[in-house]
């Protein structure tokens, strides 16, 4: 049997998808869903592009497309990215079908079956798939609340050799935290030299919440002054929308070479008809504005989180307070398994991800996922009501 | 090396690389294109659709969506697909970014290192690029007039036991025949209780130039009365715009299952914001009269062409006349290589694609095939006429 097909049997646990059925019943306050708000999208900006939009580029929009992307996309989303400190003029672009389809890639052009591959533990659950799709052995470096454990890694690296180390510096998905200035340095000059794919997944780098995490934002990318082998991707789908199924992949030359040849063969190229107005949607300065106003409705609904935690869970239960992004992370007691609670929540109306979803060795069920993007935001309150419930019965059953 | 990284050398020869460049240089009359007419597209009813589209579907257009497809598309299109005899009860629809995409799933799902892929010979050059990435070992089946050889496929059936055949029956790619009735009968009946997972690729269906070509377009699938394992693909490439990546494949419970578990994994959905306009499309009856447009159109550059080709050809060169679809398929005499026809063709102002392009085994090259879609088509009768004088100068020097 195809390795492929044997090893997607682990992408999608049961409890995942049942999950997701769950999480669209109206009378459910769902913290699952780490997509963008539906009431918050740029419907009118991208209404006014496709009416003034000149009627020949609109032609474009119906064609195929250059492997690599519209190039005038390409060429805004270079500036865009230079402004980041990020290497556009050595390195080179490519428009992907979200962030998701530049790992695919990644892992085509670079796992062989067996190797081993790092990730944070918690990890982005999209990227645990892709690697356990193209069969790489997957170790999971644990996530303090200021970056990836250098002192884990280390011992990781002095007696094996990965392949590639997978990264999601800003506002991680799922543990909601930030690498601190320092970790990002260090962790560079602990690679150097070291021959290991560095992968940074930036998905979130826009969704700061003060000028202080702004700050911090700096992809790990802009400070490789050692030459370590990076690629940097970057999304649409926290920016404009999932739906126009838009990321990209800034790679060096030889990466990138061999990169757009796999993405011809596996969709020729990215809907040009969504790249044209995304291009149209920068280009018209429709960007910054549009995310100033998502950044101050993304940290209300923090605050509000934040202060439903305060309120409502036992002094056992432990988080990072995000400075960005979509999500808190909560560590249990270690004794706690979160699919119980899980169990028990739904029963009362609140459903989350349990932690162990986000593990590349599904082991450790002593952490919640709560995304705060997506939901009802009079539902907040209620809902973390109902899940500190759960947690504070589950602990009185071990007292 | 990783497989997929060492097999996709294969995917794109640097002639044709080159080739596009040319093909888009503004003094160069180009057949090489196998893509619709940039004028042709229907701009003005897609603007109609967003301007007229309900908010609350708007919304749903930017966010993530079901990993099989937007679910209202996935009815329409199973209404669509029905009118054609498909088996929509019985049988899943998945929506994947052009029909490339569901190609590739399928591979992944069915193809181990060394399987033996047959194809008909000539084939997609799409689909053969990625059975070899897949390292697939391919064979070709000779292609006729009406169809795939069925002895030469029947000598390769009493000693082979391919996993896969990948056919198009309906406007050829590269070869432009039609199958007939009796040929899509007697394959069925030929791998009946074989084991064959039977691949029907129908992109160009809709495009025939005549009633009497529309009959014979009926999917192969429609005809399998024998439980023959078939999986059937078809796009929106032709019928709306390739710049929208939207295909779709039908198949069978079990094979749709992994695939979509497949899909999740390499992109988590189709684009939504071109899904909810293709399903307006169709919902507001645009598709019918866009598509007796288009067919008009296309025949009408067939029939230029045919009178080009019969006024200047040399007699030794022959072709079946393309009942729909975008190509013509030119049968040189065997000593001759059509990269030296190019060659010369180029100097002179015009390029088409060279038949080993789309031979599996890249060895046959005294073909020629000439898209007549997407051209100037004012040029047509000058393109034809350098192709035939690079032909004729191409014969004398062997004579």
């Amino acid at each position: 049997m195809p390795f492929f097909s044997q090893s997607v049997q682990h992408i999608r646990s049961s409890e995942i998808r049942d999950l997701m059925k769950l999480a669209t019943r109206p009378d459910i306050i769902s913290f699952a869903g780490g997509m963008p708000n539906n009431d918050l999208f740029p419907v009118a900006e991208v209404d006014d592009i496709i009416l003034n939009m000149d009627p020949e580029i609109k032609k474009v929009a119906f064609q195929y497309g250059p492997t690599p992307g519209y190039p005038p996309l390409l060429e805004t989303l270079k500036q865009y990215l230079k402004t980041k400190g990020l290497p556009v003029d050595t390195h080179h672009l490519m428009i992907t079908t979200g962030s998701l389809q530049a790992i695919n890639i990644l892992a085509m052009e670079f796992i062989d079956p067996g190797d081993l591959v790092l990730t944070e533990n918690p990890s982005f659950i999209g990227g645990i798939a892709v690697f356990k799709a193209f069969q790489a052995h997957i170790k999971g470096v644990p996530l303090q609340h200021d970056g990836i454990d250098l002192k884990a890694l280390e011992e990781i690296l002095e007696t094996e050799q990965p392949k590639l180390l997978y990264i999601i510096p800003n506002f991680h998905n799922p543990a909601g935290i930030i690498y601190s200035k320092e970790k990002r340095v260090k962790l560079l000059e602990l690679l150097k030299d070291k021959n290991i794919l560095l992968l940074e997944d930036d998905a979130y780098n826009e969704l700061y919440f003060s000028e202080a995490a702004h700050e911090l934002t700096q992809p790990v990318m802009s400070m490789n002054q050692y030459n370590i082998p990076m690629v940097y991707t970057g999304s649409f789908s926290k920016i404009l929308g999932p739906g126009f199924r838009l990321g990209w992949m800034l790679a060096p030359p030889d990466i990138y070479e061999k990169a757009q040849i796999i993405k011809q063969g596996i969709d020729a190229c990215s809907p040009n008809f969504t790249q044209v107005i995304a291009n149209a949607f920068m280009q018209k300065g429709y960007l910054e504005p549009y995310l100033n106003k998502i950044r101050k409705e993304y940290a209300k609904r923090k605050q509000l989180m934040q202060n439903a935690l305060e309120t409502y869970m036992p002094e056992e239960v432990t988080w990072t307070e995000p400075e960005g992004g979509f999500y808190f992370w909560l560590t249990l007691p270690q004794y706690m398994n979160a699919t119980d609670i899980l169990k028990d929540s739904v029963k009362k109306g609140a459903v989350f991800v349990t932690g162990k979803t986000f593990d590349p060795e599904a082991k450790h069920n002593n952490y919640i996922r709560l995304a705060f993007s997506n939901m009802n935001i009079n539902d907040i309150d209620k809902g973390i009501q109902i899940i500190s419930n759960a947690i504070k019965k589950n602990m009185l059953a071990y007292s």
